[in-house]
Parts: C-alpha cells; sequence; structure tokens
C-alpha cells in the first residue's frame, strides 16, 4: 500500500524526488556539502528578499529548538521579551523565555482571536522594560492568521524589535523584508517548503546577529556561533542532519518551478478551499471564520454526534490512507485537517471522501 | 560517480539500506511512528544491558545537542561538573557546562594522554563540592580511548555520579551497564550505529532523570520533559526527525545481523588494523602508541615533506574518491583518517592507495 497522506502541519507528504535526495552521503566537513549549505542559505534569504541585511542561520532540531535559540541569541540577558499568544505556539515561546531566565511579558489574545496591534501598542507604551517582541505569524494550533504587518509597525515605530516565527507560513505567505520590519523570522525545513524535517533555520538581521556575541543562554543554540563558524568556515558548529539539507535544496527547486511563494499560495489556498467545501457539504464546521484562516491547516468543529470519538474517526481515516490531526484547543472539541504538503485537489478530494464515508459508518453502529 | 567514501568520524558512508528507509513519510503523532520510536528506544537501551534502570531519551540534533542536555538536565543548578579533558571534546563539554551557568571544574590532560582515574580520585576528594564527573569515552579529536570503566569506580566509590559521553565508542566498544557505574550515557545515530544524522540520544538512570524536573536551563534540551512526554504519549514532545529515525531503525537491524556490538567492533578492529598497517607501509606514522588507539578514528602525522599542504592531499585523495577528515590537535600537523561506517577491507584498501598515491604525486612535483 502507498504511504497515508498526511494531513498534518509537518512532518507533511513530500514528493519521492525530495526524499530520493537522501539517498547520497555527504561528508559535513567537505567542500561539496558546503557548497550545499551556502546554496540553500542563499536560496531561503531571497524568499524573504533578505538582501544583504538578512542571514540565513540553520539550525539542527525542530523548529522549537530554532525558535528557543532566536530568543536566547537576540534578546540581551537584561532585554525583555514580550509575547503575543493566541494558541498553543505562542505559549510554547513564553514558556521557553522563562525557563531561559530572560524577564517576559505575556499579551494573551485568547484562543480565536488574533493578536490586536492596539493592545501591543498600548503595552509597549507602558512598559519601557520591553525590548523585543515576538509573535506568531500563523497559530497553527488554530490555523489562525495574526496581523504580521500591522504589528510589526507597531513595534517598529516603538522603537522595539520583532521576532517572528513564521513555522507554518513561510513560503508560503507574503513575508517580504523590505516592507515588513523585522529582526529575524523563524521556520523550518518540513513545512511550507516541503522538505523532510529535522532542521530550522532563523532569517536574522545582521546587525544584530553579529552584535549578540555571548548572549545565548545555551552553547547548542547560540545563532551567533553558529553564524560566525559557518561564515569563517563554510561549515556547520556541529555535524549537520546532511541528508535533510540535501532534501531541502531538492525541496526548493521544485518550490522554484512551481512559481515560488506565489504558486506554492495558490496551491494551498485552493486545497483549503477545496477543503472547506468538502466539509461543508458533510455538514462539518469550521471553527474560524474565513478572514483569519490561513491556508496551512484548518481546524474543524468534532461532529456533534453521539458515537463520534476521535481516536475511532483517526483509525478509519487512516485506514483509508489518510492522517489527521488531533485538536489542540483546550475548551472546544476539534479536529485539525492540513492543506500543506505535495498534495493537490486528489488529495484533498480522497480526504474528504474518507471523512464522509467515517461518518458514515458512525451513524450505523 | 560513486559517492565517495567518507573517511570520517560522523556522518560516516552508510548502506543504501539504511538511506532507503528514508523513502517513505511518516506523520509524527501516528501510532505506527510511535512503535518506531519505541522500538528504537528499546534496541538502544538493550545494546548497554540497561534493562529496567535505563530509559532512552531521543533528541533532535547533532550529538553535541544531546551532551548538552544530559549535562543541563541531570546535573542540577547547585551542582557541579568536574568534566575530564583531553582533547576537543571534552573541552566543548567544559565550554557549554559553563555558558549554561553550572558550576564548574576542569581537569586537564593534556591531548596525549588517557584520563588518570588516580588524578579523578584525588581531585574528588579534595572538593566535595563536585556532584558529576564528565568523561569523553574515545576523544574523537585523537582517538584517544579513555580507562572508563576505572573511572567510572573512582567515581562510584567518592559517592559522584557520572556522565559518559560516548558518541564515537557507543555500540563499538564494551559498554555495559551492569558492570559499569554510570548515570547516563550519550551518542548518536550516525557513529558506530551507522545511521544518518540528526538525532541524538541519552541512555539515562531512570530514577536520576526523574528526579530532574525543572532542572534543565532550556525547554528544547530538557530531557525530563522530554523523557515524561514520550512516555506518556508515545511521541517526540516536538517534530521527530521522522526519516533519520526510520534509517536508523534499519541500521539497527544490520547491527543485528552483524553480530551486534562484538560483531561490529570485530569489523572496525580489523579496518583499523588494515589501515595502520597500510599507512605504515607508506611511511607514516600514527599519533598515538598503539594501546591507547580505540578503533574508530586514527590520527596521523603528517607525511615530512616539504610539498606537503593538506588541502591539496585532501583534494587528490577526493578525487580518488575518499574522504579524509583535518586534524584536530593544536601542536602537532595531523590529519584523521575515519574506520567505521559501512565500510570494510575493501574501502580501506582503496583508502591507502589513494594516500599512497597522493604521497608519490608529491614527489614529483
Amino acid at each position: 500500500m502507498r504511504d497515508p497522506i498526511l494531513l498534518t502541519p509537518g512532518p507533511l507528504t513530500t514528493s519521492l524526488a525530495t526524499k530520493a535526495a537522501m539517498l547520497n552521503d555527504w561528508g559535513s566537513w567537505d567542500a561539496t556539502f558546503n557548497a550545499l549549505t551556502a546554496e540553500v542559505c542563499r536560496r531561503l534569504v531571497a524568499i524573504i528578499a533578505g538582501g544583504d541585511a538578512f542571514v540565513c542561520v540553520p539550525l539542527q532540531g525542530s523548529g522549537t529548538f530554532a525558535v528557543e535559540a532566536a530568543v536566547g541569541t537576540l534578546v540581551p540577558r537584561d532585554g525583555k521579551l514580550l509575547v503575543l499568544v493566541n494558541g498553543a505556539y505562542g505559549e510554547r515561546m513564553a514558556r521557553l523565555t522563562r525557563i531561559m531566565g530572560r524577564d517576559l511579558a505575556v499579551l494573551d489574545f485568547g484562543e480565536t482571536s488574533p493578536v490586536d496591534p492596539d493592545r501591543v501598542a498600548r503595552t509597549l507604551a507602558a512598559d519601557p522594560l520591553i525590548t523585543h517582541v515576538g509573535i506568531i505569524h500563523c497559530e497553527t494550533s488554530t490555523g489562525i492568521l495574526n496581523p504580521l504587518e500591522a504589528v510589526a509597525r507597531v513595534v517598529q515605530l516603538a522603537g522595539r524589535r520583532l521576532i517572528v516565527d513564521a513555522m507554518s507560513s513561510f513560503a508560503v505567505l507574503p513575508l517580504d523584508a523590505r516592507e515588513i520590519p523585522f529582526d529575524a523570522v523563524i521556520a523550518s525545513s518540513n513545512k511550507g517548503l516541503e522538505g523532510v524535517p529535522g532542521m530550522g533555520f532563523v532569517l536574522a538581521r545582521r546587525e544584530p546577529l553579529l552584535a549578540a556575541k555571548g548572549q545565548a543562554h545555551s552553547l547548542s543554540l547560540d545563532l551567533h556561533d553558529q553564524f560566525t563558524y559557518l561564515e569563517q568556515t563554510g561549515r556547520w558548529r556541529y555535524t549537520p542532519p546532511t541528508h535533510v539539507v540535501a532534501a531541502l535544496r531538492t525541496a526548493l527547486d521544485q518550490f522554484d518551478a512551481e512559481g515560488g511563494r506565489p504558486g506554492r499560495h495558490a496551491r494551498y489556498a485552493d486545497n483549503c478551499a477545496r477543503l472547506l467545501a468538502g466539509l461543508a457539504g458533510l455538514g462539518l464546521k469550521p471553527f474560524l471564520p474565513s478572514h483569519l484562516q490561513a491556508p496551512v491547516i484548518v481546524t474543524v468543529h468534532a461532529p456533534e454526534h453521539p458515537g463520534y470519538a476521535f481516536p475511532a474517526f483517526y483509525d478509519r481515516i487512516k485506514a483509508a490512507g489518510f492522517v489527521l490531526y488531533p485538536g489542540k484547543l483546550t475548551a472546544v472539541e476539534t479536529f485539525r485537517v492540513g492543506c500543506i504538503g505535495a498534495i493537490g485537489a486528489a488529495e484533498i478530494d480522497g480526504a474528504v471522501a474518507a471523512i464522509a464515508r467515517a461518518l458514515q459508518a458512525m451513524d450505523s453502529i
């Protein structure tokens, strides 16, 4: 049987070409691999039109490792981070900041509202100790899209610096460094770029990164050290996930062939619209109003059926070849369906059909 | 052309079967992948005969991330770590301990001597603040083998706890938890296990790990949190490098088929002896006396030839299909040749022949 289609927000379904790029071995000290790293970094900076002002710092590990590295490296030990929270990933950024011992403020907007730039402005005006602001571009726990550009303007006006967790929006939603003021954008190999998991990266404004020497709370997660070593030697500081990097390069080839970010966004938007229409036809309701829905992951209210239980529903749909994602909301019973990955209309239609059959099976019990 | 043979201490040459295990996509939340993780963890604990006393905590990232995680999680914030240094990896353990703000003592044995258990005993007797001792089993910067068992006895007698960086010795040299007292052993997927790089793991004694709640300096590198989440849910806390884990499972199949650790050790010992004999035939001298030489990586004195320069030497040997590793010693000019990976007599003979041709080419310039 074929692999199940992963309707999850990463790891996701990747193309065979991307996986086949892992059939080579690479020496991590060797010039051939150094060139591969340099190429991948250059192409990642180009996606945000970062020019010479931005550099790419790749990092081993999951996206969370890269978020922690960005906060730990860029926020000075005597700095203070304001985290804008409306879901699990905002909460995680706050938690990792607290654990590393940085001063922290949290603005919580609940699970159903986007970040409000006016509240951010008032908070910054009231607390001059805040040096940095952290925002989740698309909060994957619901799929909610936050108003990044408006928040970035407010942060800039207040003379503070912005760190953007763009994990699930990167290479999908518009994010242009010439138009939106920020110091760092964090993402990973295995979401909109459709690579395999195993590395994150931070696109950091060169100047504050170079000024961040000795600020990090961790050797492994020190982006300044990682970057200066990379710039001096062409090599990752510690053993890189060589196969993952090679897969990302091949995934970037497919990204370019699809028309880059606009092309990728168009396919995901089609996936999302098709999914929403299909679910509506089954009587299933999306959790978010459409103007807050990013074309990344759709949170769906659980069927109002006495026979519904997520594990059995999930297993039935998996047996049909589609892997859903559980809900992540505290107060409402939901499940999630990703729109991203190397999938299109056929896979979305198949998933909707599998969901339909699982609903019918519930009725017949 | 075939991929170059990687005579490096990881990433190293892996089998095609191991790489081909990466041609599937896996959902990180899914039961199928959970079973894969559980299987890999169980098999890793079995390699040290850890029984019920030890658990495996897999961690995203390179081996250094796992070393930092072990120190940060297991050494209390008011604890003190004595690091036994005789090369770059010991120095790195000391450096990451300093950066995370733990109290630190260092015993330095130079680059050419193994750790001396008597000096360790005297240091522990003189400093009651030391709670933990960190040792590198095989110091990859030279290939030197440290007397782990004797040091472990000394640490146990002094009532302190031992953390072992077994990165390059794991699954190769004897390391039995029933015979050697330690609290944690750290290794990675991409050395003696012959997997691909992208994850480390810590085999930790269950009791001190469970007592380590809240000690870590980092969310991403908190092994207590990683383990309790894994135990409760079957899942990695944050996105795992799914393809790397799948490759490791297949690499473990080959490890078992080879006769486990003794079988792997026998092949590497053959590789090492063959390499040393071949190099001796070319007039090249190993840096270490044979009783200190682990069958992992051989440090070789650079040829005493006015035309020698490592970059050109390296390039010539790479063109013949073999990738060497540079030296890492501060005072002596050396290069290194790994004995580990999915390689045997044919590859070692080929490497020696390529080195011979590179030496001849130097003579003819």
